[in-house]
């Protein structure tokens, strides 16, 4: 049965509450101060691919929308994680932070190192946006939906627990916190209107579920390589890689 | 440089030799005898995604290949997999271990309860072979060079420390042992022909690289979920799930 607007909004928030990756071990190590710096590192680096691949995976998007206000709006995706003329962009952010963290801005540019399996997952991402309705991909988009507590939870975590953290290397997050609420307004309320029949509902549920996946198995790999059991995979990052040139002092 | 056929031969077996998931832990505790009954059935529910996806891969190169000599080689691979009026094939041979071990048939052929990584990993396969040059894909098959030793220690192990392995139960690997031979001698020659030049080698190389990690990545998110740290991910498996009814004796 086609469930109500309200119904069927509650069951994706539903979703968050049980999926997303907040919960994972991973960032309340992260959040408590409990991160040695090489695991900081290890998740800067991993996580860069994630971002890295957004822009990539929204271009995907908008490369099979047909109407030209869609894509208007969602190309602001694209603007706030490449930058324009007058926003630096979430990607040299992200990078910004790489640096605070002591590793090399191009090393982590690279994409070497970067774990196999955090490929996999966001390639997955990537694809099914190239490959499913316009719905799966803006419903994969609602993740953004549980993000601004993360973000906050992160910033304060960060700033209260490590000598990297600051108003220059955070402002990756600081910056999501303002973008992410008008996109997932828009991508929500797309979604509401547009998932008008049980199977679109169902579809939709399914790909938000989908991307918890994506990042939840970002986390299990982080976790697995680089924290317990801590065996790093063939050819990933090694503690010490693609460390920055001490600056002089 | 372009490496001539013998080196180039070795490099490509160098890569086996690093990076085969013949090294990776959690198989050195499966021959052993050290898994439990849920670990061995876990590991049986996931193999079965790579399982189930291997006729879809080789499917999916046939779908590029114009020359009907190379498909007509090629389709030996899928009959070994999907079988034959006189071949059960390895699929059914997977589900009658899966039997063995006390699962459901069904379930296991549902794919439900498949940990998110092994799918990003395992269709990360399938997407490689779909979009990149049929050099590549042949090379990324050429795991198939490392498999004859596993298979034979997986079945001596099997045998030696579990209850469930007979001939029936272990036929996949018995029959593998024959079927993987020729097309590993044939895709070899293959790959040694067609990379003719250093960049063609190179790509090759890459590709088997890939695969290594495709095959290495589904044991890490394994042995992550089921062994160490033993934290399993929203929706995957959980122990007891899928169980066969017992059968009255």
């Amino acid at each position: 049965m086609t469930q109500t607007r309200d119904a069927f909004e509650n069951r994706l928030r539903q979703i968050g509450a049980e999926r997303y990756h907040d919960k994972h071990p991973f960032h309340h190590l992260l959040h408590g101060g409990r991160c040695s710096p090489e695991q900081v590192r290890a998740w800067v680096i991993n996580r860069y691919y994630y971002q890295h691949s957004i822009p990539i995976k929204d271009a995907a998007f908008m490369s099979r929308v047909e109407d030209p206000d869609l894509r208007r709006i969602w190309r602001s995706r694209i603007e706030d994680h490449d930058g324009t003329d007058t926003n630096e962009g979430g990607i040299r952010r992200w990078l910004r932070l790489a640096e605070a963290v002591g590793l090399d801005r191009d090393y982590v540019a690279s994409n070497r190192g970067v774990l196999p399996a955090t490929r996999f997952a966001v390639d997955a991402y990537v694809r099914f946006v190239r490959d499913k309705t316009l719905l799966e991909a803006v419903a994969a988009s609602l993740t953004e939906l549980f993000a601004p507590k993360i973000h906050a939870d992160r910033i304060q975590g960060l700033l209260k627990n490590y000598d990297f953290a600051d108003d220059s290397s955070l402002s990756y997050f600081r910056n999501r916190l303002k973008e992410a609420p008008k996109d997932v307004a828009f991508g929500l309320s797309w979604v509401l209107d547009h998932a008008d029949t049980q199977e679109k509902q169902d579809a939709a549920a399914a790909a938000l579920i989908f991307k918890t996946d994506v990042l939840w198995s970002q986390l299990d790999a982080l976790h697995a390589a680089y924290v317990e059991p801590g065996r790093i995979p063939p050819g990933a990052w090694v503690p010490g890689e693609g460390m920055a040139l001490a600056k002089a002092s």
